[in-house]
């Protein structure tokens, strides 16, 4: 394939900037893409073109598939990549563009396919002999059968209706002992809350973490693993804080864990990046999860530990090139925490705080990148996805990425909007965080608006006040220097006349 | 020596405030000081505490030992980092420092004295047979012993006048044959000019490269060196552009070239951070420059390609800390590059442009850092070094490190004052620069102020129209909304009456 001259990137936001910023260093051109609210937007600015494709609504611009690729059509664009969200994932877009005779840059239509939809995604795997949370495929009502299956799969052991949700119908079997009678249990009840008795077994993972796999392949079979990310602090399955590398993983675990993640990518003949997401218990048994078939938010944190840009070696391998990194070339240097900054008020059960950035400061300093899509002034819009920044920090060790993460915390200002910010500092202060004994369920176990520090909101009215006092004198200064002016125009036309 | 608790910094811009976030990640409170000039400064809005030192000549305020030392004693400051610049080599304030019973973090005034003297830095380093620049350590105008010498030290051979100066009475003898007659010339010039006759001579270092080698060393004898800069991009003998590692050296010169470092700091008992400069010819034959007894402006690069942060090591250093890092836990990863961002205009003879920035952006992305003390609307002051900021790009080598700052120099907006990153753009671009060949003659060389590219200040024109419209209709709108909300207010007045 030929080397790609010029990019359209089918995003907005950080991810657009953070992608046409690689885009730029490899000289390639790029084309924005714009939705009527975004008109303003900084991925737009630093594009050399752009295009408005429609309404603030995405379903009415950015998914707008016959759009794109009429733009591609009219500005030449040879490749188009999409970020993450949006249309990411979906094969039938990837379709599209290769028979449009554009690269897409990222895996085939069929990897995402396979990977898209959990039952191919686990056959593709199982041939593979990747590790899955050991249970039943099928639902059954059977209980002599269902006892000796948990007896093999071994305890704790969670029972869940096949007609059931949200919990409901949810059953942990810590005794085996007790198996049977809740077994009946189980059944009877989803009997009666849903009319079908029929239940699935799998082993209860206690304790769980959720650590991913980054993977880079190209198009003539290459895999390689870059390592871990540590992803368990979440809020509702959204995750809040992410850092490479993990801190419970030992080196044989990481190894085991990154090969296991080479297999699930050629289980799909997956080329382009890709993160292999595993749910690790306390004995660090680790068990697939699933595949998703893009760049991660959270990528930063591993091209901070491996110096490799993923974004480069995403367009060089859709360019067709082998990758250029071995796997024996790479290897873990420090360590990088990345929070993700929501406009969300922490203290009012995370509600979406739109507004105007009135004051945005980023913080500086090394080992310190933001990644954002923002500026002073701007509004966040209520239309997309309320994330501002991704701030990472990154350092020789664990102790000084978290101090260091503080340090760049305090000296963000943002006033205007509500940030979880404050949330993410009082994540990073716990000792269950600080020591590496966390869960998935740190957020729901630890969390109390009532411990974020009421400070922060001190700081920043006091910030605004000092701000408001300049911007009044300063305006004042220019009236009265127009005034001045203004004088002296009147006084040379007098004169003149 | 007790934990450090509180730290002055006693220093302004970007040095002091580099310094203060290394100060907070290690919990320390810090102290900034700051002249009439600088009430605005950014420094002083992030350290804990400030005081204002006087009016704003650097004589009367930042060079102020009393004063500062009077801050010290009323802030209950337990230590002093003195920055670069201003007072950071002068033996004497160390000397006063430590008597009022704070610590220096720095070198003892015993090691800034020896180092600060050209004659007794070289009689300390000739100790440890570190290398000198071939010649006679005295001049003479006996010309067959001249002759005689000049055979031994090795040709091409400098001869200047004792009493010359800028370059008058210099001559470069490339053939012995030529030997004789030039000494002759030179030794009868020198009598007419300057009515001495007496000349010295050394040997001519052909294409010198200026490549310095940073050292950190310990209260208890310990020193390690952390590679070398490159630092031969100067003009009039200020350093430009800066990287490391250098495209030039082999790993055996490297480590010679380290070793001769660590001889140096330990001919003069070094401790604390510091760095040796060593000039280098075309067939990587190293002398010995000098020694700064300080932090120095490009040491991020040196921080970028090790991991190391150069402050907070010093500050524990200050502590009385061992070391923590052995020479062989060091190791070079990727490459760094650092530009120096001047308010000087590279079109007009660089001359310095001081004036209010009105636009200012910086650059943002994976492996970029932004050292600076500035923000949008704030004003370049006359008083001090026109220096704005230091672009530091990192990449996984020299090539993706100077594309990456390129790319980041295209994205940096300053309007309202001219700066030389259009020139360091020309720099980083020309050919000699790129395949590594060049030396300190570089700018003389090559650099006509036509070459630059015109572009940038459309660019920078078309912005700050752009930027001009936006605030007004901004104003405009809040100035409707002002008047809508006046009548509505009217209105209620009006029907409540």
């Amino acid at each position: 394939m030929p080397d790609i001259k010029k990019i359209l990137v089918a995003n907005r936001g950080e991810i657009a900037l953070r992608v046409m910023r690689s885009a730029r260093e490899l000289g390639i051109k790029t084309v924005a893409i714009y939705s009527e609210a975004d008109r303003n937007a900084l991925h737009v600015r630093y594009a050399d073109e752009a295009v408005c494709v429609g309404p603030p609504a995405s379903a009415e611009s950015y998914l707008r598939i016959d759009k794109i690729l009429q733009t591609c059509k009219d500005l030449k664009v040879d490749a188009i990549h999409p970020g993450y969200g949006f249309l990411s994932e979906n094969a039938d877009f990837a379709r599209q563009v290769e028979k449009a005779g554009i690269i897409f840059i990222g895996p085939s239509a069929e990897s995402i396919e396979v990977m898209g939809d959990k039952l191919s995604a686990k056959a593709a795997v199982l041939k593979r002999n990747v590790p899955l949370v050991p249970g039943l495929d099928k639902a059954i009502t059977d209980i002599p059968f269902a006892k000796e299956k948990a007896d093999e799969i071994g305890y704790p052991i969670l029972i869940k209706a096949s007609a059931g949700g949200g919990g409901k119908g949810m059953r942990i079997v810590e005794d085996p002992a007790e198996f049977e009678s809740q077994m009946d249990r189980a059944v009877s009840e989803a009997k009666n809350a849903f009319g079908n008795g029929a239940v699935f077994i799998e082993k209860f993972v206690t304790s769980p973490r959720h650590i991913e796999i980054q993977v880079l392949g190209d198009q003539k079979g290459n895999v390689v693993h870059l390592f871990e990310r540590e992803c368990s602090i979440q809020r509702r399955h959204q995750k809040v804080i992410e850092e490479a590398p993990s801190s419970v993983l030992t080196p044989e675990i990481r190894e085991q864990m990154g090969q296991a993640a080479i297999d699930v990518a050629k289980s799909c003949n997956y080329y382009g990046a890709g993160t292999v997401e595993f749910i690790v218990d306390d004995k660090l048994n680790f068990y697939f999860l699933e595949m998703n078939t893009r760049l991660q938010v959270e990528h930063p944190v591993t091209e901070q530990i491996t110096g490799v840009d993923l974004v480069k070696e995403q367009i060089r391998i859709a360019e067709g090139k082998a990758l250029s990194i071995r796997q024996e070339d790479l290897s873990i240097t420090g360590h990088a925490v990345e929070v993700r900054v929501y406009a969300e008020d922490p203290q009012n059960n995370f509600l979406p705080d739109i507004g105007q950035l009135k004051v945005y400061k980023r913080p500086q300093g090394t080992g310190v990148r933001v990644d954002d899509g923002f500026e002073q002034g701007m509004d966040i819009p209520i239309h997309y996805d309320p994330m501002i920044a991704k701030l990472i920090t990154y350092a020789d060790n664990r102790e000084e990425a978290i101090n260091r993460m503080i340090r760049a915390i305090d000296e963000y200002e943002i006033v205007g909007i509500q940030t979880t910010l404050s949330f993410c500092k009082y994540v990073l202060k716990h000792e269950a965080f600080t020591s590496g004994n966390f869960n998935t369920k740190f957020i729901e176990k630890y969390f109390q608006p009532s411990d974020l520090d009421e400070k922060i909101s001190d700081v920043e009215s006091e910030i605004a006040a000092a701000l408001a006092v300049k911007l009044w004198s300063e305006r004042k200064k220019k009236q009265t220097a127009q005034e001045e002016n203004d004088k002296k125009v009147s006084l040379w036309k007098k004169n003149r006349l």
